[in-house]
Order: structure tokens, then sequence, then C-alpha cells
């Protein structure tokens, strides 16, 4: 186990009917005016929009309103956003809707108190000091930035897709009603599961020794989200299963199951790129990336995979071949993704082909070591092999 | 799942060496006098009393102290060390230790900012509404109080021992240093085992449907300890065990584990009558009770019990016999105790007679309702045939 600092304050208010008491929560923050930041029309469809601005009003508490969040939300409304609230006077963002809506919430509670342009804090030419006061209604199950200290934010000028760590960006609160996510389609209910489960895997694969209780603890976090989605998609309206998602979703992203370990985060990149340039949903694209990453990356450390098909797949452990073993689980997982949850699974499924791979290999090792990932460090080279893998 | 609200902010700085950055770490809260309190002398033995205030010098932090915590931390000393704080202007507390000496800090930070004694926090005919910033640095794994919201006082007039939980009293960073914990006794660490052990138990055994993901990490958890331990005791250096152990113990409390859960804490009050009248060990008097208490009362839920002997402990499930799997769960676990821990798992191990087991129940049944549990409800009549059945 390596030495570890860990934080998480997000206070969680989960369960029935907790967005009723928004307006209350934020009182107690001591808002004067809040920016309440959206999506699509979705929650205006469903009701929420209607029962957050009824608690906003009810409590007293001031708003102006920015939606438009687009999946891999884009700089352009962040800076739109940020103009808005300095303009308006805002000192408490609330993001309703999915990790789109919040990680562009992220930005602009960093951006309004900055100088300088929100892009430098993603290109990491310049680090957040201070932000905005960030709370979230959570819509769907996925990203985990409800409780993480993570925003990624995509760059239109050149579609660079890039993240920003900092605990600094952790919200304050956030509200988990799993019944508002009865009404997210099957599909991108799959594509959060598949981002979820990437979440505790990028973190599984690790090369520090000593980590039991983590592992442990990932394990059981997969075998959480395995057990739960085909529930949720046989009936969207199951919600004790939409609740261990959504609840399962939270924990693996606020960083207690990187404690004491180094994850790899290679998958996360090498999808990045693709859904930078592609636009289809990161959850889709990490069912393409990832079963392909462990294809490559696998002999590195049999037994680590041999543990991941064994106790989290259930496989049999076929003792005489470790291998085999740990190939079976990396099968399990790509049926999971392509059968329980029904996504592609390759590049072929979305009718991309590989005149791009080049091109986005060389976006996501655009670094001073033209390397990525802890478990296996991967060069170009090696990630144009692994998209190869996933044709 | 229940609704729940969820919210541990605790900071942890886990990890060789950590300790001796304490005083930067408290100058970031800008203390200004810091009331440094710890039990008998092992701190000044083992060098860490040293440690820390070299880092609190070199930090220029002022402070006063206040040693002399005892197992199961009385309320005099906590009226001291308020008296103590207010005379002195102390600001900040600073717990060095391990339960006992947290929940005495704990106390004290209530306990300086009110009017009334401390004990009405306990008796509960009052709630705080303030503390004094509480940090820690264990040395020992087992109570959880360095992330919990839980305080367990003793009052000597009458014995009583009472617990405050609310989340005011978390303290703001704790610091784990699992090599502090290599010169625990190996009957203290065993001890302490227990103790974590209990608490991942109390949340496990609920009668909430639909709580998965929190049975699996209660799980983890378990099987967590129940791997390390024997390690830990075989080699009381052995810095690898130790961190998972004191890591575990940590998220353990923490209350991750009740999230949308309802607890059962039965065997906690059962205990906290014998300890509080006879002083031994909490982790011993909890290696003797929670048994008991499963013997007692799982024909409650049969499942459950299966589930605990299948999932923490390995058992080959008897599909024929649901009972028999139920009762060898039970069995792993007393044998984990009484061979694994070498602890005591009757009272007869400790001398203890059957001649206050009214006495006891009879207090732990000092309620409102004169029952205690959630999981099965008890009351004083049960709780005698518990003690009666660890004879």
């Amino acid at each position: 186990m390596v030495n570890f600092e860990f934080c998480s304050p997000t206070k969680v208010f989960f369960g029935k009917d907790q967005e009723k008491k928004v307006g209350e929560i934020i009182k107690g923050y001591g808002a004067s005016k809040v920016l309440l930041h959206y999506g699509g029309g979705s929650i205006k469809r469903n009701g929420l929009y209607d029962t957050v601005v009824k608690s906003l009003k009810e409590a007293g508490i001031d708003f102006v309103e920015l939606g438009g969040v687009k999946p891999n939300p884009r700089v352009s409304l962040v800076r739109e956003g940020i103009a808005l609230g300095r303009r308006e006077g805002v000192d408490f963002i609330l993001a309703v809707g999915g990790g789109s809506t919040i990680d562009s919430a992220k930005a602009i509670g960093v951006g309004i108190p900055y100088d300088g342009d929100v892009w430098d804090f993603y290109d990491k030419s310049a680090v957040p000091a201070v932000t905005l006061p960030v709370a979230t209604i959570l819509t769907i199950a996925a990203a985990g930035s409800e409780m993480s200290p993570s925003s990624v934010i995509t760059n239109e000028d050149g579609w660079f897709k890039r993240g920003l760590d900092i605990d600094l960006i952790r919200p304050v609160f956030s509200i988990l009603n799993p019944a508002l996510t009865c009404s997210v389609p099957a599909y991108q209910t799959a594509c959060g599961a598949a981002d979820i489960m990437a979440h505790i895997m990028e973190r599984y694969f690790t090369n520090v020794d000593d980590v039991d209780y983590s592992d442990r603890l990932c394990e059981a976090s997969m075998q959480s989200v395995i057990r739960a989605l085909p529930k949720v998609l046989k009936n969207t309206d199951d919600y004790a299963a939409r609740a261990e998602i959504m609840w399962t979703g939270c924990v693996a992203h606020n960083d207690l199951l990187s404690c004491g370990r180094i994850g790899d985060w290679a998958s996360h990149m090498i999808e990045h790129e693709v859904s930078g340039i592609y636009d289809i949903a990161h959850g889709a694209g990490l069912a393409i990336c990832f079963p392909a990453w462990m294809k490559y990356v696998y002999k590195h450390n049999i037994t680590r995979f041999v543990q991941f098909a064994v106790r989290v797949w259930g496989v049999d452990n076929d003792f005489y071949d470790p291998e085999a073993t740990a190939l079976k689980g990396i099968e399990r997982l790509e049926n999971f993704l392509r059968y329980d949850c029904a996504l592609p699974t390759r590049f072929s499924d979305v009718g991309i082909g590989d005149d791009r791979f080049e091109e986005m290999a060389d976006k996501a090792t655009a670094n001073d070591t033209k390397k990525i990932g802890n478990f296996v460090k991967l060069s170009k080279q090696d990630i144009v092999n692994i998209y190869s893998l996933a044709k």
C-alpha cells in the first residue's frame, strides 16, 4: 500500500424525494444567487425542473439559469456560464443533470473567480486556487462526478478532451434520488454502467502490492453493478436496482477505491480521444476500448487478471492454466458489456473505421513522456495496436 | 435501501512518517493553542510523543497537554480537560492514541464551549451545537473513532458507559501510520480486530432489503480483517498487514457501511455494560458477547446468516440444510476470535460469573422502550439469556 491522502467531504442526500428540499439545503450555505445549470430539455419534460424551481423559490433563493450542456461538455458553454455568472453576481452553482452538466458546472465554478481563461486549468498551464461552491442533483448514474474531484471538458478548437482533478472541485453536496434515473433509457443506463465499471477497473489494475482491502472494495463494487444492471434493463423502474447502481457509481469515483493504490487510467485517455472526435457516448467508447486494453496488457500480470476473473466474474480457477482463467475474465467482461448491457464492443459496431487511429493515438500521448498508463506504460504505437484489437 | 444522508469530511493522511507533519497540518487550520491529549506513557516510551512535540514546535504551535486517558475513558478526566482547555484558551485538540483518547478528546471538544456539564450530551439531556476542532494521530486500529461521529465515555458515578453520535464530532483530520501500531501487543491488536469486526457486523445484520452493495462492502471489510489479522499476530511488524487492518478499521466505522441500512447495535450495548462494570477490553467483551448474540437471534433471518457464512467465511452452502450452514458461519466467527485472535469467547475465560447478568441487562435496557437492537428487539430477559449463552 502506498501513502495516501483522502478527503471526500461531499454531503450526500440519497433516496426518494430528496430533491424537494434542495432550496432549504442551499439556504444553509448562505448562497445569495444561484446559477442553475442543466443540459437538454429532459428535466423540463419529466418535471424535475419545476420541482427544483419550486424548492428554490420557496426557500427564497434567487437564481439565473443556463441550460444546453451537451454530452462531452464544451468549453464554449463553460465560458458563457462564467460570463453570465460574473454579470449576475452568482455565488453558488447548482448542476441538475448527469456527469456532463456537473463537469461543466465545476468548470464554471473555478472559472468565475479566475482572471485568465478557464481552459488554462485543463491544459495544465494553471491550477485553480478557489472555486464557487458547486452542488448537484444527479439524474444519471455514470460519471461519478457528483462526489469526485474531477471535471472533463472538451475544447472544440481541436476537439481536445481534457480533465481537471483537484479536491477543490468536489461538490459541497449532492442529491441522489434513484427514482430520477428511472426515465433514463436503456442505452444510456448501460453506458453509465460501463463508465462505472471502468472507473473501478482503472483503479483495480495496479502494480502496487498489498492492497487487499481496496481490491476487495473494488470487487464488491463491480459485483454490485454486474448484479443490478440486468435488473434495470429488464425493468427500467426497478428502484432498488437503480439505487444500487447509483450509489455504486458514486463510491466508484469518489477515490475511496484509489486509497493506497496507483490506478492505470490509460483506457480513459484512449477513449477520450474517440468520444472527443466521434462524439459517441463515453460509456460506449469505454465498452469498446477497455476489453481491448485488457487483451493487450494482461500478460503484464496474469495473476491479477486471474483474481479479476475468479473474484469478480466467478470464473472457475484453472490452476493448470492461469492464462486461460485470465482470458475467461476478459471474455466475461466483454460478454457482459455486449450482451447484458447491449453496448458496442467493437469500433465496427458504431461505424468507426481505422482511418483516424494514428491521429487519436497521437493526441492521447501528447504529453512530455509520450506515454500513458501506469499498469503498463503505453506508447503511441501501443495505443494504435489497442485500437486495432477493437476494430 | 432506506433514504440516507452521508458526510464523512475527515481528511486522512495515511502511511509512513505522516505524523511528522502534524504541526504543519494544524497550522493550516489556524489553531492558536492546542490541547495535546494522550493516554498512558506508551507514546513517551516509543518516541511518538517527542516526534509530535518536535513537529508542533517547529510549526510554532503553542500547546498544553493532558495525559492519563484510560481504556473506557472517564468523564472525570474529560471534565479536567474542559477546565484546562478553558483556562488555557485552547482552540484545537489533538488526540494522540487509540479510541479511548480520541473519544475523550471529542468529549472535551464539545464540553469546552458548553455551559452545562458535558455528561448532558451522553445521557441525552442535551445535544451539542458546536465543538472545537479535534484531530487525531492513531496508535491502535480498533475503535474507528478517528473518522467516526461517535464518542463513548464512562461515568464513574454508577459506571454508566454511554455514547454520543453526531456528525459534528468527526475529527477534522486523522493521521494513520500503520508503523505506529507495530508496537501494539498481540492481545490488544486482537481486541482491536474484534472491535472492527463488530462494527461491521452491527451494520451487516439488518432487516432492510435491497442493500446488496453495502452487504458486499461489509463482506469485503470483514474478509480483509480475517486475512490480515493472523499475519500480524505471527509477525507484529508486518507493515502491510497492519496497514490493511488500520484502513479497514477506519472505513468500518466512518458510516459508509451504514448507508441505506439500519444496523443492529445490540451487541455493543450488551458489551458496554460488561466492560463498564468489569473494565475488560471492549474488544474482548465483544468477542464474548457477539457470537452469543448470533446464537440467540439467527433464526430471525437464517438466509442472512447463510450469506454471512458463505460469503464471509467461505462455508460450503448446504442447500439441504440452511440452518446448518448458518450455524457454521457463527462457529467460524467464534473459532476465528478464539483461535486466530486468541481472545476470550466465554465469560468463564475471564473469570466473570453470572451474578451480575441481571444488573447488566437492566442497565442495558434502561431506556423508554426497555428494549435494544434493531435486527431483533431484545428485552432485559433476552439479554440475560444472551449473557447466559456466553457463560
